[in-house]
């Protein structure tokens, strides 16, 4: 049993609220227990530069966390004058991870902005940022269905993600915070929801991992997965 | 009657909401209307540079919207890599509006710092930080008489915020987006709950106002703070 | 009678120096006693993007102090790399205020770039600065005037500002730096030439105000700026 | 056979030069076929301030890459002023493989840093950093080894990686540019000289990636690490 | 005879103003021709981190021009966030001139902060900075002597700087604007009141200078610089 | 004899390598005795903003040395978020130098943009820059002429600089690094093949410097960079 109260493969209590803010095309509160992401999708009727004239959409997103999401309040990074490497790190594969279930030739030349900002922070805010995202797009997307500026919504797949860790030797599945500090590896994994990888994220904390962890670590993933991706459709209702 | 179904007096429904994120010594989500801030109070053991030794304390405030908050996504100002001209000067009237009604020798040598970020925007952000900063600053105070730090609550007072402002040549309390967008004249008023005044800002918009104008301007200001104090005191039970 | 010897209704002496350096279409230095800034206006055959093809002008301001212009030196913001928070709400304030009296429509796609840098400061920089501001650029439109760029001046009033503020108790007019350093209420107005108020923006620094103490202040620039306004006219012979 | 006339589970040509620049404590030349890289090792004697007075050491990484290391060439970082995500996430990710073998007790209240230039870029340049950069750190070790400073090199284990990569379908080991630009999947592999995983970051570039082709690269990954480590260990003459 | 109707070896009216400001220790405004520069020299009770705890003092200089000080506007550098390469260069320059007169160790831990604006430019900006900021230091030493701080001034000799030039293949001194956008070769040389040089820094424009046009510039500018230095005396009554 | 067993007159062993990296269309290695730098030379078939539609080309060089190319290391520019003046002053002397030599007109609407990065620091760093980077960009535009783009190459002249300066009071040709810091003055001098100056920078670090040094420096220089030019010749084979 773990100090959540929780057994080695059980994902916190997952919640995700559509509509949470108006005026974005897709506006998704995500939570993991105590994590809680709000994640936007914006539609603009434009692409980045290298793009142009290309007959192909792009998306791209942005992670932020307000300065008291976190046990200790951290320097605001717009008033520090740059994004740290860890928001980077987070907001390319954000984009990536979408990227990868979005038809950007049937989303025409536009551009899904997905903004990601942290609340609460309490372990897992990549993961909730992907899992939360992929709604939010998809109800963009449907607007532009809605609207009849698509004919059909191009998202092809369902993308989630979660983060899985050894902690005291045993492998366990979506850790909040007392664990990912306690973890000796962390593990991310986006898959989409036909059970594909996109993303294999695991770092040796404290001492190496082996074959047999990290094969542990992605039969856990697999399955937290597969319930987060069936949220996902039961809250779309699709 | 307004746009918005509203007396020329009347505010737009109030809400604020207490410990709305787990980890802030104070925490408050704020919704006049449609627009939502979440304010945090953070407390920390020790003071700027230039207070070092000199046995008070000190209070500052950052301010920022989400990229979505608005009706088109504005840029994150943490990727632009530096804060708007418009960001500073709310935050720098934050921070004076709530050091004005804080005893800082009572303080004693810590810093509270006020986090106002902007979920949703429909007019007003500023004045709601101030309104609600008030309630997140007396929990925060609060919680360092609760655990023996101080004797007692060095907030002398209350502090909130309204607009007011000349819409198609009736002045009006409370702007919405709208009627912000519209007006000829905008002022921002900060009130103690006694009474006084700590901020006058009145610009104006199309054509230039008059006495009779600037003095029914305050008098509506007047009338809501006094509301907006009522508010949080009732929130606070006090 | 205060320390600066004048009267509670007085100004400072007043001088306005026109083409005070060459290159500027409008250049002008102000004193008000000891402050001393250098106002141009510049003319550029192109307007910002978001206004390109609309048929109309704009005008923007820069303010900066010279390191030493100031008691003791500050920082050169060229080499901190940013501009201070309050150096961009006085620019803003600028702009605002010279903007309230041009004509945009009748500047045609063209801009006015003001900048104002302090030489000496000794208290009301940003009323200064305004009110120099006001000349430069009807100088620099009416050189537009002469050289058959426009048909007439599309300055459609003057504009001026001055500080005011309850040192000591007595509410006074246009504060030096001493003044200003210990005031209680500090208020900057700007008005027009015909008596419109454009900006009032006051501000409790030690504790709040009343209504009667406001509105003596309002008395007092009102009486101070209309002189101001005489004086700019006198110096534009007009 | 691949367009480099290589097996699938064959490494380019590797070289690694001891000693390439002077003044660096630790200071290697690692090829990967046309992949060259700079690694060097500096030892300071202090510690970042998180770290004061505990009493032991730190390792940190940077990474640039010459303008002109690419094909066409790309933007000085220093020049734009600031550094790319890719970047930050490369350093970030030679830091953490590096401080996974160096006991920072045993190192004592000094820091390591490791700077790897990239002098031409043809694929794999992380890999060959992390690769080159033990090499590097080992030497800068020994150093204070030699001159007394320590009793015993703190680095207790090789760290080495490479790159694989589904390409045309097929699983391959050490990708170079063209392969990695039209590969399906990458990943990239950090793992000790006893064979322990410290990363691994695989991420589907077109279609999503299933776990029997995770194992085939993971395998491939192994076996080129341990001819790597290989490598380290002759050049160290350990 | 030049365009600007002097002789070749004949400088631009010089005036040097002191006292041209209140607040600074030293504050000179000088004047070669329709150039105008502000050089103000403050004295701070500290020194860089560098030299701490050396016995020995720091001067150092910085340069601006005000925006509209040159034909056309120049953008404003604290908005732009960074110092142009020519800037730097040139308060580079300046500092080093200053600093090869002053006797450092007599001067004791603390530091000169010259401030070189420029409020008009008609060329040789950079000279003219140099040629006043020794009569604004001179002062400012002469400040710390008065007030008993320092037993005598660490000036050692005066420094003062012209500009020299090849214009249309006739060796000049002094260049106003039109002849160094004109000029073949340009030459700008330091040198103390003894006659030492201290910078020479020669540039062809547009074709290569030879030996015998470098000779007949160096000596133009020994002729000018004797007679500045002889003004700066003149000035300071020495 | 000096410190590094040479002549006053006395080069340190110059070797040049053609073609040191792939991409670029010319890349050259310059060794100065230890001192060893990059220098690459990149073709771009576009022009700056301010020269396009005029029918010529233009040619800009960076410079940047590598954190540990110094004998301590250096910060990394692209991590503090600048570049140094310092390196400003070096690349834009790079650029003027270089551009001296290439006919712009028979370059075409084409950049070259040159690259030198330091590996290894010993002194002259900058004057091997030149020297290197002008066999570089020779060999860049060889290329425009073999590919057909170009029907004769534009270079008109070699270029070459060095180092001089008095060390002990005798006056010595390209100062090393323990040289360069205990001299009293140091001179960069650069020129053409034909022996026309193009740069002469001379500084005095310690007591001012006289004509008589001046000119034996000058003559050291003419003899140093007469056999710089004669080996970029051979290297190039003209």
């Amino acid at each position: 049993m773990r100090s959540s109260q929780r057994q080695a493969d059980q994902l916190r209590p997952v919640r995700i609220t559509r509509d949470f803010t108006r005026h974005a095309e897709g506006s998704v509160l995500i939570e993991f227990g105590d994590t809680r992401v709000l994640c936007t999708a914006s539609v603009e009727e434009s692409v980045p530069p290298f793009l142009r004239g290309k007959g192909q959409g792009w998306l791209t997103a942005e992670y932020g966390m307000l300065p008291r999401s976190t046990h200790t309040r951290s320097a605001r990074e717009a008033a520090r004058g740059k994004q740290s490497g860890r928001t980077q790190e987070i907001q390319r594969l954000i984009g990536r991870s979408l990227r990868s279930v979005v038809d950007m030739t049937a989303l025409g030349e536009r551009q899904i902005i997905i903004d990601c900002d942290v609340l609460q922070a309490d372990g897992g805010t990549r993961t909730a940022s992907i899992t939360g995202a992929c709604v939010a797009v998809h109800d963009a997307l449907n607007l532009l269905v809605a609207n009849g500026t698509l004919a059909a919504n191009p998202m092809r797949d369902m993308v989630a993600a979660v983060s899985v860790g050894v902690v005291d030797g045993v492998p366990v599945l979506d850790l909040d915070y007392p664990e990912d500090s306690a973890c000796d590896t962390d593990m991310n994994v986006v898959m989409t929801g036909k059970g594909g990888f996109i993303e294999v994220q695991g770092t040796a904390e404290g001492h190496p991992f082996s074959r047999v962890e990290l094969n542990a670590l992605l039969e856990l993933a697999e399955r937290g997965i597969a319930q987060l991706v069936e949220m996902q459709k039961q809250t779309l209702g699709i």
